[in-house]
């Protein structure tokens, strides 16, 4: 803990704010840094490329998701122990914290900025929040499902994402379904389910235009595509050699949806299982080719501008960054950050990615044009990077 | 102006603020409105649907455009009269201004935050300021010409914007160039001149992306694309039906090209001098359809997620705003603003557009989904509306 004790000196000294001041600044470009072993999160400058607060009491964050209020001011913490804290990034403290199940993966905040929904694992539901105060406002059971042992339980919630209409879409792991949840009407949620949408659906994603809510299957190979525009039209298979041939893989492999990159009129998507990102035709979802990469990747993501996708990789090659040129698919850069390259965050105008390093300790700053390494910013244990801009995106 | 009285007074009770007080709060949910006539602008708070603060002073507003630093806290407003004018929208007051030009249309902010471009008339040229205190870092004329009079001078510049890579792509009106200037060393700007892109370009936009800069032509059919992934590729034509047929048009009836709308993989672009908004595959850049519409279409925009685009009409029918189905390419909406509506700014994740409604000093609140008006602010002949997410968006 020695290098975060000389950073909390280090701040008093540079910034001379006690984490009960409050910045009177703009939040354009502020974020986040999840310290995953500490239970704390480091609020940061991406200008001054610095850190303004740290911020600590969130309970367990050794997975951890974040959404950001309209504003940006206001970070919403999704823990692994079914904490839901609301941090006043301005101010540098916790706002308001619900432990509000026993065990959650993800959240989500409306279009509209009034509410946050949070799928659970324990017990299988989603509940939704306002996110004035956290108080709760709807609880949604899934459907029951009997597990192992032959006791009756909820399926577990996955894939949380928001949705133009004031909507949420989630899918259902264990009974494999999807269901869009509209919320116009905050006390009468409107509720569409779609059952057999392909087996054991494991996280999903929404295309950034809101149209597209993708799940993962972990039983059965392709992915399931819901065309949020035609409600009426059940879900599809898409993709269906993605994963073929695969044994069955332990869930921690599963490569994040997150990380699907949308360049331009292509998906870049991690293979399952190979050390490959799968170039994918976005009007038809065919696969139109292959890149070979250092391992298997966790998260394939776009810069900005969509011209370069960076990725990383599953343990044991978690200490290396490649980053493919989206027009030649060449890889142009192969970057060795040292062990742990948990997630990265790119600036909105994309000339800089933050990359987490959970083994050294820090947070190293890239320029994207060279490729070089500019900056580096003490943390405990990073591991999810959440900038402000997401506030303004749909599915983030 | 009395309703400008009314609102003051009910800031003051609303809010409890004088100008001079500072917020502390998110920058994420505000904005600005450009008061045309009176050379001032409102900030705004797009979550409560209020203003916070009037400032005044700003010079000739009577064509004005804005763009913010990443954090979103300042505005640099770029006015009629050459004055670019940086506002504090935290405290509602101006920073710095400076008048340096003689009459100029518009400018850009870079990459990185830094540097403020502005495109100038008269004398024609790019200056280049810093983004802190607006003191000029480089001057750059334009190519000769000699105008009518046999006078030597530069030509105008239009269709600044930025670009990724710490760049600039400018469009030279009278010698029918393109240039983009590259800023990673501020005091060396590198040129590349692109000669011979069309006749008369009057106005350019750069795809969302940051890829393709596309300059409308005052002077030919059709429109000059640059690739910026490829430099060393001159600019080609393309649309050439692109104002076939039409006899020249006075420019004021030119339709703005900001007011391209990007949705999935077609670009929706107003038709010149035709009552038409015109269907563009964004992979060939071909047209594929037609929208009949009720006037001369001036801003195209799209809903975020692509689903609807909105249109505003030249006089004498910009009493209207129409909202295409871009599934259906049906006209789903006719709404009667009332006279003058100039502007329209959409959320960022799409629920609410802001439309300036000049002749009844009001800006109105639409919900898009059920395309119902919701609120309405008094402005004093409002025109163009910025809201603060455009500091994360390359273009604008
Ligand atoms: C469903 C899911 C989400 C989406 C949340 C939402 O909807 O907001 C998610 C998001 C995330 C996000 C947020 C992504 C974003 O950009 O929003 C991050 C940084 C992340 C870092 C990791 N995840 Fe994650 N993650 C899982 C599931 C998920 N992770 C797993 O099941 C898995 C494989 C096993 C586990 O232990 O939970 C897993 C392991 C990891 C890691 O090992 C990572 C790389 C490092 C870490 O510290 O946990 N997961
Ligand atoms: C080149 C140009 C830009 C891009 C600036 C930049 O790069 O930042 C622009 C932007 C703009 C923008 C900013 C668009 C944006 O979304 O960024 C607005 C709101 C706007 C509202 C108008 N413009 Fe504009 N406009 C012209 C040119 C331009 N206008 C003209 O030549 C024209 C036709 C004649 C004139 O009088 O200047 C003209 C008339 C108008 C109007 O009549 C409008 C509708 C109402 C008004 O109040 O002026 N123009």
């Amino acid at each position: 803990m020695k290098p975060l004790l000389g950073l909390t000196a280090g701040l008093l000294f540079f910034c001379g704010h006690a984490a009960a001041d409050c910045l009177t600044r703009g939040t354009g470009d502020m974020g986040i840094v999840i310290e995953r072993a500490a239970g704390s999160l480091q609020v940061v400058d991406t200008t001054a490329h610095k850190a303004l607060f740290r911020v600590e009491g969130l309970g367990d964050l050794s997975h951890a998701s974040a959404v950001y209020s309209r504003d940006g001011r206001y970070a919403y913490i999704f823990g692994r122990d079914g904490g839901v804290t609301k941090v006043d990034i301005l101010c540098g403290k916790i706002v308001t914290r619900v432990v509000q199940a026993g065990n959650s993966i993800g959240g989500a905040i409306s279009q509209d900025g009034q509410l946050i929904a949070v799928s659970n694992y324990e017990p299988g539901g989603v509940k939704i929040f306002s996110a004035q105060d956290l108080s709760l406002i709807a609880d949604i059971p899934a459907t029951g499902i009997i597990d192992r042992d032959g006791k009756q339980k909820g399926s577990k919630t996955v894939g949380l994402v928001d949705a133009p209409g004031q909507r949420f879409a989630v899918s259902l792991y264990d009974s494999g379904e999807a269901w869009v949840i509209e919320m116009k009407n905050p006390t009468a949620p409107k509720i569409q389910r779609y059952t057999q949408i392909g087996a054991l659906p494991y996280d999903a994603l929404v295309t950034p235009d809101g149209r597209y809510y993708i799940s993962g299957l972990f039983g059965q190979d392709g992915l399931s595509l819901l065309d949020l525009w035609h409600p009426e039209t059940p879900p599809r298979i898409i993709l269906q050699g993605y994963g073929r041939g695969e044994q069955m893989l332990p869930v921690y492999k599963m490569p994040h949806l997150e990380g699907w990159a949308m360049a331009g009129n292509r998906a870049f998507l991690p293979a399952v299982g190979h050390h490959e990102v799968l170039v994918v035709r976005q009007d038809d979802w065919v696969e139109t080719g292959r890149v070979k990469v250092h391992g298997q990747p966790v998260f394939v993501m776009a810069r900005p501008d969509g011209r370069q996708v960076w990725v990383n990789f599953a343990f044991p090659d978690n200490d290396t960054i490649q980053v493919i040129d989206t027009e030649s698919l060449v890889v142009v850069k192969t970057l060795k950050t040292g062990k742990g390259a948990l997630h990265m965050e790119f600036s909105p105008r994309g000339e800089e990615v933050w990359i987490s390093v959970r083994d050294k300790d820090e947070v190293q700053v890239y320029d994207t044009d060279s490729m070089e390494l500019m900056y580096k910013l003490p943390v405990d244990k990073p591991s999810g990077i959440f900038f402000t801009s997401r506030a303004h995106k749909t599915g983030l």
